[in-house]
C-alpha cells in the first residue's frame, strides 16, 4: 500500500467515526440551561476538530471486539466478559476534556484563535471560558461514569482519567515556566510534553481495553500506545512548522522560530552550540522572508536538528506500532497502526 | 442547653475534625512537582477555613457508625456490610472541590481577598490561578476514587460529585447572569443558591452514606440536610450582612446593599414596592454612615423583608433538622443537629 492510500483508508475511517461522534456529543451535551453557559461549552466542540482521540478509542473498542461489522454497536459494545458497555459515552468524555483543555489553555496563553474560528474567551469573555471549560470538566466525568459495564472497570477508567486531567494541568504549568528558562534539556521538553499532550492519548486508547475488560498487558499497552503516539504527533508539529510551506500550514512557516518558541529542534540545536536566539532576531511573523527561513532551517538541518526531531517522531511511531501487536489482527488494529503513521504524516 | 453552650459544643467538634482533616490534606495534597503549581493550589487551603463540609462528611459517618468511640479511624471506617472505606480521603476531596469552586469564583467575580489573604490570581496571577483550581479538580476525583470500599458505591459517589460540580458551574453562571437581570423572582434567586452553594452540602452528607452502604433513603435524607442547611447558610449570610455590627463582620455592615448586589430581602423588598435602589444610592462602601445603613435596615424591617429570609432560614434549617431522624441516636447525630443550628447562628 502507498503512503496514500494508507492516509486515504485511514482518513476515511476517521471522517466515518467523526460524523457518529459528533451526533453522541450534541446527545451527551445538549444546550441545557443556563443557555449562555452550554453554548459557550459548546461552541468549541462545534466549531470542528478531526476527533482524533475518540476515533482511536473506537478503534482500540473495535479492535478487541474483533469482530467482522461495518456497524459497530458503539452504545452497547460487546465486553470480553459478555457484558456491555456504552463506548461511544467514553469517547465522547475523551473529546469534551480535550475541548476544556483547549478553551482553559487559549485563556492562558491568549490565544484569540481556534479551529479557524475566535477562543471561547474571545467570542465571550474570560469568565464565561472559565466556567465553560470547568462545566466541560465535570460533564465529562458524569458522562464517563454512566458507561455502564463492571463498575470495578468503570472506577479504573474514572481514576486514570482524573490522573490523565493532574498531569495535563501539571504539563500546562510546566509548559509555561519553560518559557523563563534558558537552560531547558530535550528531556524536560518530552516530559512536558508527555503530561500536556501524549497522556490523553494514552486514556483515549486505555479506557476502551479497561472498559471491555481485556488483560492488564493489553491496557497497558494500548496506554503505551497512545502517550508514544501522541508524543510523535506533537514532536512532528515542531518539524512541519519548519518544513511545510505556509499555504499548506495554514500559517507563516517558521512561525515558532520568529517567536522564539522552544521545541525539541531549537534546544538539540542549542547543544550543538547553534546561537538560535540570533537566527530570526530581528524578524516579526508579519516582516520574515523565505530567504531568513530558509536561511535558519538549513542552519537548523546542518546541525542536524531537524533529523534529530523527526527521527524522534519516527521512532516513537515505530515503538507505538509494536505495541498493537497484542491485538487481534483486524481491520479495526490495521487502522490503529495507520492512524499512527498519520500523526505524523500529515500536513498540518 | 442554652443557644451558648450548643454553639460551644459544636465549635469544639469542628475544631477538633479540622485538626485531623488539615493533617489529611497535607497527605493527599503534597507539595509535588511543577512546585509552583501545587504552592498555587494549597494556597488557600493553607489560609485557613473551618473545614465545615469535610466536618460534615466526617460526622454523617461517624452517626451511620453508631460507635461509642472517640478516636474514629477515618482511613479504615466501617461499613454496614462489614467493610472499610477511607472516609477521610472523601472529606478531603469534597474541602478540596469547595476550594477549586473559591479559586474560579475569585477569578470571575475580581475578587482580591479570600479567608483574610490575597485571592490566588491576586497572590499569583491569572493563568496560574486557572490552573491551581484544574488541579485540584482533578486532584479531588483522583483522591475519591481510591476511597476503596465497593466500587459501587464509589462509582455512585463520582457520579454524584461530578454532578454536583456541574451544578456548581450552572449556579455560579446564574449568578453573573443575575447581575444584569432586573426581573429576577425569590424563586430564581434560591434555585441558584441551591446550585451555587447547597448541593456541595448536600454531596458532602450524601457521599459517607453511600460510601458506607446505607439505604437509599438514609442517602437521600442525607443529601436534603446537607441541601437544606446549606440554603439556609447562604440566606443568613444576606440577614447577617444587615444586622450584624461591622466590627464582628469584619466588613462594613449593609455592604451588600451599597455594592447592589441582589439578595433574598431586596428581592422581596422590590415585591413589597420598596424602591430598593433609592435606598442607598449615592453611597459607596468607603461613604456609607452607620445612620444611613439603619434607616435602609428599616425600611427593609418596616416591608417585611428581613424576616422573610430570616424565617425562611430558619425554616429550611429546622427541615434540615427533621431529616436526621433515620439516623442513630448518638453524639454525631445531635451534632449535625446543632451544625445546622450554628449555620444560622453564627457571627459572620
Amino acid at each position: 500500500m502507498t503512503p496514500n492510500a494508507t492516509e486515504k483508508r485511514v482518513l476515511t475511517a476517521i471522517n466515518e467515526r467523526r460524523e457518529v461522534i459528533n451526533d453522541a456529543i450534541d446527545i451527551e451535551l445538549p444546550l441545557a440551561e443556563p443557555q449562555r453557559l452550554y453554548e459557550a461549552s459548546r461552541y468549541l466542540l462545534e466549531a470542528g476538530g478531526k476527533r482524533l482521540r475518540p476515533t482511536v478509542t473506537l478503534l482500540v473498542g473495535e479492535a478487541l471486539a474483533d469482530e467482522d461489522t461495518a456497524a459497530f454497536e458503539y452504545r452497547a459494545f460487546p465486553t470480553c466478559s459478555g457484558g456491555e458497555v456504552d463506548l461511544m459515552r467514553a469517547a465522547v468524555a475523551i473529546e469534551i476534556i480535550q475541548s476544556f483543555t483547549l478553551i482553559h489553555d487559549d485563556i492562558m496563553d491568549d490565544d484569540d484563535l481556534r479551529r479557524g474560528v475566535k477562543s471561547v474567551h474571545n467570542q465571550y469573555d474570560t469568565e464565561t471560558a472559565i466556567l465553560a471549560g470547568d462545566t466541560l470538566y465535570s460533564k465529562a466525568f458524569e458522562i464517563m461514569a454512566d458507561v455502564g459495564g463492571d463498575p470495578t472497570n468503570t472506577l479504573e477508567v474514572m481514576r486514570r482519567l482524573s490522573s490523565a486531567c493532574t498531569k495535563i494541568c501539571e504539563g500546562q504549568s510546566l509548559d509555561v515556566a519553560f518559557e523563563s528558562r534558558d537552560d531547558l534539556t530535550p528531556e524536560e521538553y518530552l516530559e512536558m510534553v508527555e503530561r500536556k499532550t501524549a497522556v490523553l492519548y494514552g486514556a483515549a486508547a486505555a479506557v476502551p481495553a479497561l472498559l471491555v475488560d481485556a488483560d492488564d498487558d493489553i491496557v497497558e499497552a494500548m496506554y503505551n500506545y497512545g502517550v508514544e503516539s501522541g508524543k510523535a504527533f506533537q514532536i512532528q508539529d515542531d518539524v512541519l512548522d519548519l518544513t511545510v510551506p505556509s499555504e499548506e500550514l495554514g500559517k507563516q512557516r517558521g512561525s515558532d522560530l520568529v517567536e522564539n518558541k522552544e521545541t525539541l529542534i531549537t534546544l538539540h540545536a542549542r547543544q550543538q552550540g547553534v546561537d538560535v536566539d540570533g537566527l530570526l532576531s530581528d524578524s516579526t511573523v508579519e516582516t520574515v522572508t523565505e530567504a531568513e527561513i530558509d536561511a535558519a532551517v538549513k542552519t537548523l538541518e546542518d546541525a542536524g536538528s531537524i533529523d534529530y526531531a523527526r527521527d524522534m517522531a519516527e521512532e516513537l511511531t515505530a515503538q507505538s506500532k509494536k505495541r498493537l501487536e497484542v491485538l487481534p489482527d483486524n481491520e479495526a488494529s490495521d487502522l490503529l497502526a495507520d492512524l499512527a503513521e498519520y500523526l505524523i504524516s500529515r500536513g498540518y
